[in-house]
């Protein structure tokens, strides 16, 4: 059993796995930067470590500081929440190196998924559809065009190494991809030193919707109801709900086979996300692997009532999953609406500063706030906008709806800018209120 | 369909009933005394009427000037909460006769169960087992006397028109019997407007256990999981869970079905609960039914994901209950901790005064703190002392135990005092850790 764990990450994630940690009887040990040392999950914790200075790369994303508060501390373990190193192979073999245990999946699973056109091949060997593109990475730009030619016009061109929706170029016409090719090229190199580029088609009036898996280290497996993310702004989730309005039992269980088989094929311990496009003839295809916990995955445990981040710390120390795929039936329906610290009406431009005046309107049935905030706290601009999640749960979605509604009437923030309003709006959509809502559908909103 | 609804109601529970309201797409009008003008559930509904000064019999016992604000607002019906004119029969019947729809049973089942000792014949007529005691009231003292021989000293005297712990007086002797008789019949005269008193044998080493019904005007009725309400202090709750771990599935079973068939027995409509007191070998008697939404229904909310207020609202506009006895199986377990405003240290004393500041530690599955309370919100000497409610759900009841300390650890209210610290020696009772909590537990403890 772990005795003591760090919590490798920051604001709303981090206090979530210290809490959850106390709730396990398992010490915590927070980290931070300089520009975080009043922040709860570091008040919270039961030690808390300094380690370094205020920009991402400084602290957050310095491995060997986080290694250091690690060894430092006696931990057994660490939980690296999402973002910063959660996906970064090289922290989790040097965690395994150090006899420390990451909590996620083995570093080679972590570098297998997060090479973008590696995943689609080792994908491809599992029965998973995959959006027609390159096999693999392309070789020059001969061998793109050819591509291009062979899927159709308009192209995405994606760098192998990258991410998060960066490092992404759409071109519509050959004489455009004679021109970015070599740009891409360059920034890719820049960016994630590694030059290599795959095409894919881009898919148009799809919606997004991923299936999270949890395997343990028995090589038992599940899948829990599909979340639909396809509420983006530029790739950004902006609200998430599961499970899909739209999908049929029989679409949730062979899709939810056809993730678990995926996990299986790598041989996957602990969560993880399959994230697929969904044409509007409900054909799913595979666009990527998440190997850690994601942002969204309250409302997982408002359908299921299992609480994913004690399951991913037992699972690391190797007891088998505490329930079966049976106990996996969606219970009504919940809904996650990012609060953001930025300002919609100037481009949605992050807002720092300090929070005057903080009402979180809680009570009643089927409400949840995950937050790092209290009145008094400063909002740094070194770091991610989102500041909280409000999440809601009813027996069904238009009930969910109704509480997510009471939840944003009530909720004050002052002295910032948040996307409060702009969520209000989002939520009486009629397209989002006929679960219509495509991946596209707010970028080019917000372009009209 | 209700069109708006007026709460008659203040604190915690009219600010829930107030949010249901929202939800549901129903319109709300708030009443409140002159303390309260500031308060949430005031500044949420979508009207506010002020109903008269502070004391509770100027304003929401006031049944004139609540019934003006519902008439004069326009309302089809009032939602009474706890408390106040919940349980009054008269109330109810001024409703009936004014056109608006009190949601709550019928003026003469309030005014049945109101009767304590009318209560325990009619529930004898039910196969529900009694506390030996007089048969509805006694005529005089010479029959006080012949009962107390008959069920044996010590007894309980109680005022036949008492309530909430009111009105109840220990007699450990004949000798003591006949001093006490005439002075409690005179003081149940100034109290109730009624002299009538009966005699029960005191239980002692016994379980508060409660089920709470449900029933639809098309006589459909269900009973909900039992909860252990035994952790009081001098007859008031303090702490509440649901299910009892010391129950067999088949026992929850039968005292569901007892509770139910004396809910049908008197064609009870909406929701109520039966209490009964439960000794070392299981066997059950009856207390007495409150005919009304209890404080503690959030821990039956949580395990059976049922929305009771919604619900209440809904039967009383006629519609059937929307699920079925089958759905409601306990889901884990539950606990809540009732935050008073009071000093322990003192003898619980009531404390009131200005909140300078506020942290309510929400956030992670299983969660949910029910409160009007905010930053600045100024407490008033003239209430209950009750300001929140502190809920958790695990699928485990040391989970759920594990979540409460946490939040316990967590919360911070400063500005007034609070029993915080006092719940949180009760969780780490050994006592309340193997569920062996009686009645008198937490009394005696506190008398040594």
């Amino acid at each position: 059993m772990f005795k003591k764990v760090l919590v490798a990450n920051r604001g709303e994630i981090a206090l979530h796995i210290v809490r959850t940690l106390k709730e396990m009887q398992i010490a915590s040990v927070a980290v931070y930067s300089q520009a975080d040392h009043n922040s709860l999950h570091v008040q919270l914790a039961d030690e808390a470590v300094c380690i370094g200075g205020n920009r991402a790369q400084d602290s957050y994303l310095n491995m060997q500081n986080v290694m250091s508060a690690a060894l430092g501390t006696g931990c057994d373990a660490i939980h690296p929440g999402y973002g910063f190193l959660s996906e970064n192979s090289q922290f989790a073999e040097m965690c395994e190196a150090c006899g420390i245990t990451f909590i996620g999946p083995s570093s080679q699973v972590i570098a297998l998924m997060g090479d973008k056109s590696q995943a689609k091949l080792s994908m491809q060997q599992a029965v998973v559809p995959l959006i027609p593109g390159s096999d693999g990475p392309v070789q020059d730009l001969a061998q793109a065009q050819a591509v291009a030619q062979d899927i159709g016009y308009p192209v995405l061109l994606k760098a192998v190494a990258g991410g998060g929706g960066k490092g992404i170029r759409r071109v519509e016409s050959e004489a455009q991809l004679n021109q970015l090719y070599p740009q891409a090229q360059a920034e890719s190199a820049a960016a994630f030193g590694n030059q290599a580029l795959y095409l894919e088609k881009i898919m148009t009036n799809v919606k997004h919707i991923e299936v999270q898996i949890f395997r343990d280290q028995q090589g038992h497996g599940v899948y829990f109801p599909e979340r639909d993310c396809s509420l983006q702004r530029f790739k950004q989730k902006v609200l998430e709900e599961t499970p899909s309005t739209l999908l049929t039992t029989e679409e949730r269980q062979k899709l939810g086979a056809i993730a678990l088989q995926a996990a299986e094929q790598i041989n996957y311990v602990n969560t993880g996300t399959v994230e697929f496009l969904m044409d509007q003839a409900h054909q799913f295809y595979f666009l990527e692997m998440n190997t850690r916990i994601q942002v969204e995955h309250p409302i997982t445990e408002m359908v299921t009532g299992i609480d994913l981040i004690r399951e991913q710390i037992n699972v690391a120390q190797g007891h088998p999953l505490s329930f079966e795929q049976s106990q996996l039936t969606p219970n009504g329906f919940a809904i996650e609406c990012r609060l953001n610290a930025e300002n919609p009406e100037q481009h949605f431009a992050p807002s720092a500063g300090t929070i005057d005046y903080l009402y979180l309107p809680i009570g009643n049935l089927g409400v949840r706030i995950d937050s790092h905030l209290f009145s008094g706290y400063t909002i740094s601009p070194f770091y991610d906008a989102m500041i909280g999640k409000l999440i809601t749960w009813g027996p069904t979605r238009a009930i969910a709806i109704a509480k997510m509604q009471r939840l944003l009437n009530e909720l004050i923030v002052t002295g910032i800018k948040t996307n409060q309003a702009f969520q209000q709006t989002l939520l009486i959509d009629p397209t989002f209120e006929a679960s219509q809502v495509t991946t596209d559908y707010l970028s080019q909103k917000l372009t009209d």
